[in-house]
């Protein structure tokens, strides 16, 4: 027998909230704010066959929900405290469930926050999830800070590189094919990222902005840009790239790497003079960093190669209404 | 020609945000929690064809998301602060997203409050709008704090009732014909409640327990007496009925005002001594609030006519997987 909405909440998200002051089941979910701190809130909804495909685990599509709204958090530096999650799903499906739970607890009990409330509904699988942040008052890093001057800098896993997770969408196109230990690489870059919480939080009062790689590196640096009215400068062939990334033609790799989209990396600037510090707070953070350009006066996004010469296109990031639009 | 996603956030959702340190266009929104205040968060995902009907207007779509989601903190007695709005289009409908946005900022000014971010893709219609309010330390209202010998009260539209929605959804469906006044009426109920915000704030310190009715009154009801672990008679006679709702049977008006759903008015209990304050907090926030019952030490729920005789069933509430479930 299918279980209600209610006990379908029950069982498998109402965890105890002990930060909460209440939590899962009144109307509202209550915080209680700590003095000197700002709040960073944020939401994103992933729709099936948008954001994520059918075959996707339950357990990595749970993980991925919450990663990509602790990435919004780690780019600006805060600490995450809460979370909300309203679910749409087309019928009552407790593996489905069981599953999602346990690969969104999984990355929640990593970062030590609590589902505090949301919704459940019936509906074409879809998800939303609020995340809640501190970031101590003055301090949170920003898109509008970016001056001419300073370096321009990208995060990504040890031993890896951006653009892995867009390769793996090829893949599922029927585009291209992988061998089976570089596929199921990008694979999990793509269902399974690691938000760079830790880095973010590192990087407060050492970045002069940043922001996710969530649409692609040349659109978001796009938004950066044009939030801090400044251009840049970005070495292409400086770009981190992955060992199965590394194995595909130059053009694949540098249009994965520029244009792929959920990277869900950090993209930052810092003072030419921040590079220790940089390099110290992904150390922390145990992530790499790389340094890939600079920001400049003139506005405009140029892209160099190794022989210096500007490359004629830039890719444009991700729309979710227009489709990916890479070039 | 269409407009890309970054255009259309940019056209109908970026507004003003004075109160927020940061608003829409970066990675998070920031807030400053004032101190001495808790923080109330709620979300709310609303579907097409579960929540709404394609018929609705999408003035009145913007309207009741936001509406439906500000009853939340209403019933906290939380005074509303900022909202997300997370946003999945089947397409680009620049009529529809221009109505939607007039419902739903025509709402948020009427309460002051900021959409300080969110997301817009491409999926099936739905969306999901996460508030957060504030309330005084320690003075929210709960679902958990009704006591044997409280009144039960509701609130109402000045000379309407509880049950109107309901009973436009059963027109909608096709199971009666109402005439073209009381159609009006009703529908309007359903589809522009007005969130009951300020009597929530008028009944901090007054109000034992708050709920705000969204499943149906009996069920709604259900989760205070389960979470103050009480029981509760409610007089069906006194449950206040509006003109159209009054010219059907009374089985119907019994059905639709016990079991209807969609009211959003404020459930609540209050110490037998508290009336006075009561009718005082409804006079300040110009609604009608109607005694319809008490908090009973023996648990369960027990429904009275108005010869005192004891109505042998229970209308269960809204399950958004079982469907209604009215008796």
């Amino acid at each position: 027998m299918a279980l209600g909405e209610f006990d379908l909440i029950r069982k498998y998200f109402t965890r105890p909230t002990p930060k909460a002051v209440l939590g899962v089941g009144d109307d509202c979910a209550l915080l209680r704010p700590r003095s000197g701190m700002q709040w960073a809130v944020s939401c994103d909804m992933l729709v099936e066959g948008r954001h994520f495909l059918s075959t996707v685990r339950p357990e990595r599509l749970g993980h991925k929900a919450l990663a990509v709204n602790l990435s919004d958090l780690a780019a600006c530096g805060a600490t995450p405290v809460a979370f909300m999650l309203a679910l749409a799903l087309p019928r009552v499906d407790e593996d489905f469930l069981a599953g999602f739970a346990q690969g969104l607890f999984g990355l929640a009990d990593e970062h030590g926050i609590e589902l505090v409330g949301g919704d459940t509904t019936a509906g074409p699988l879809s998800l939303c999830i609020t995340v809640f942040g501190e970031v101590p008052t003055g301090l949170a890093l920003r898109r509008d800070g970016a001056r001419a001057g300073d370096a321009l800098w990208v995060s990504h896993p040890p031993g890896g590189g951006i653009g892995d997770a867009r390769l793996a969408l090829e893949v599922f196109r029927g585009h291209l094919a992988l061998d089976g230990a570089d596929f199921e690489a990008v694979r999990r870059a793509m269902e399974q990222p690691q938000p760079r919480v830790a880095l973010g939080e590192h990087l407060r009062g050492v970045a002069s902005a940043a922001i996710d790689l969530s649409d692609g590196l040349t659109g978001d640096l796009g938004h950066v840009l044009e939030r801090s009215r400044v251009g840049a400068t970005v070495a292409v062939d400086r770009l981190p790239i992955g060992p199965a990334l590394a194995r595909q033609p130059r053009a694949l790799q540098r249009e994965c790497a520029l244009a792929g989209g959920d990277d869900y990396e950090l993209l930052f600037t810092a003072p030419p003079d921040a590079a220790d510090r940089v390099r110290a707070a992904a150390a922390a953070a145990a992530v790499g960093v790389q340094c890939i350009g600079r920001i400049d006066a003139e506005p405009g996004l140029r892209l160099l190669d190794d022989t210096g010469r500007a490359l004629p296109r830039v890719p444009r990031g991700f729309d979710h209404f227009a489709g990916a639009a890479g070039g």
